[in-house]
């Protein structure tokens, strides 16, 4: 499985992913599921997957492929972030396409988060579905989650907004991973972090945490002490006397 | 859909379940899906349900119906909570078995429950599914879920085991699904909770906690504060001067 998670803030976009796939509980493997495509003050694309990982990383080989040959179907030509996101359902249907010819008996479907920013154009976020069609992250509904999402959820919930900081964004983001790496053993480190300020176009690489991450075993702790804490200091039940 | 939790500590059990059905969106209604069956001084029996409502439903009234008439396959005439679980999965294979002769287009399926104590016995706690077997709660694994669990199952996984009490346990149940029901509209109140002490045999209804119900609304307030004021005071990330 995996878990991908992204946010579109007033201030910018967060991306966080983990990193294991699995094909059954005895072929478990690493692989970073984020990807990112940059045109120095120009362009930042972030780019996460979830689902059959031949599929996944034939999509991210293709439209690699064809940005470098920069012919048609290169993110180098989009004129909107809106581009890119068709060219990504587009590459995925034709790779269904391509290798759906067997048995039928193993889904290839894949699903992608597309986060980024063209100059001249505000920072936009895409939730990619199966069959290549999308929808937009908006104030409303800012957070998009692919894979396993339901244990890192209310988390989000409760504490994210659309103007929540970036700061607070990657905190509540790693909060999410952290309790769903717990509760699925699908779900595992390292995560790959990627952050962009609006109108911010100079490149950066994912930041990679794993296991011996100072912050992120920090941060678990913290959550895990606060946690036990605001559960002890809880109101007792009107049936303490009985339950005792 | 359906969330239901039970949990079987050192000093005895708690059961909590909600109350929303659904057929789809526009098919909401409530339902209570905990059933209870007490001989005083002898017996106490809790089964919740999840799954198909027509399947869960017959199934208890049928062990109603036989328990009642004290024929084969009464809840009275049991030697051990085994032989309960035994006859819950039976009884649920002869509702399939009687009502799948449709299209094969519906899951007929339920999963169930089901603890108690039988005087004689310690607390034991089956988790019975669709196809009539089951496993039972030990030391390792007190808890068992069924219906919606993931949004519910961190807080369980985070705070509670098996020499929990059964305050604390039931504090967890409904932080557990207060969780799940901020984040999924097919778990919705009323709560109806239920607790046994170990060897106590007092008969005992299910409490119902609807949204009025003053405890529930002060522990999900203070759960909530508590969960924004641990956010609010976790370490600030190593990228803060970057992030600002």
């Amino acid at each position: 499985m995996t878990y991908c998670v992204a946010i579109r803030l007033e201030s910018g976009l967060i991306f966080a992913s983990d990193s294991r796939t699995n094909a059954g509980v005895d072929n478990i493997a690493t692989f970073q599921k984020m990807y990112t495509f940059e045109i120095a003050g120009r362009l930042r694309l972030v780019m996460m997957t979830s689902g059959n990982l031949a599929t996944s990383q034939s999509v991210a080989s293709l439209l690699d492929l064809k940005s470098r040959q920069d012919g048609p179907g290169s993110l180098r030509r989009i004129g909107s972030l809106y581009d890119a996101a068709v060219l990504v359902g587009q590459t995925l249907r034709e790779v269904i396409a391509r290798d759906g010819g067997g048995d039928g008996q193993v889904d290839l479907g894949a699903s992608f988060l597309l986060g980024g920013q063209l100059a001249g154009e505000r920072p936009r976020l895409f939730n990619i579905y199966p069959q290549g069609n999308f929808i937009e992250a908006t104030a409303d509904t800012p957070c998009f989650q692919i894979g396993e999402t339901k244990y890192g959820k209310p988390i989000l919930d409760r504490v994210l907004n659309y103007r929540s900081s970036l700061e607070e964004a990657i905190r509540c983001a790693l909060i999410s991973l952290d309790s769903t790496m717990r509760s699925n053993l699908s779900v595992a480190l390292p995560i790959h972090l990627m952050w962009h300020h609006n109108d911010d176009f100079t490149p950066r690489a994912p930041l990679r945490i794993g296991e011996d991450d100072r912050y992120f075993r920090e941060l678990r702790a913290a959550w895990g002490r606060g946690i036990k804490e605001t559960f002890a200091a809880l109101p007792a039940t009107p049936w303490s006397e009985e339950l005792a």
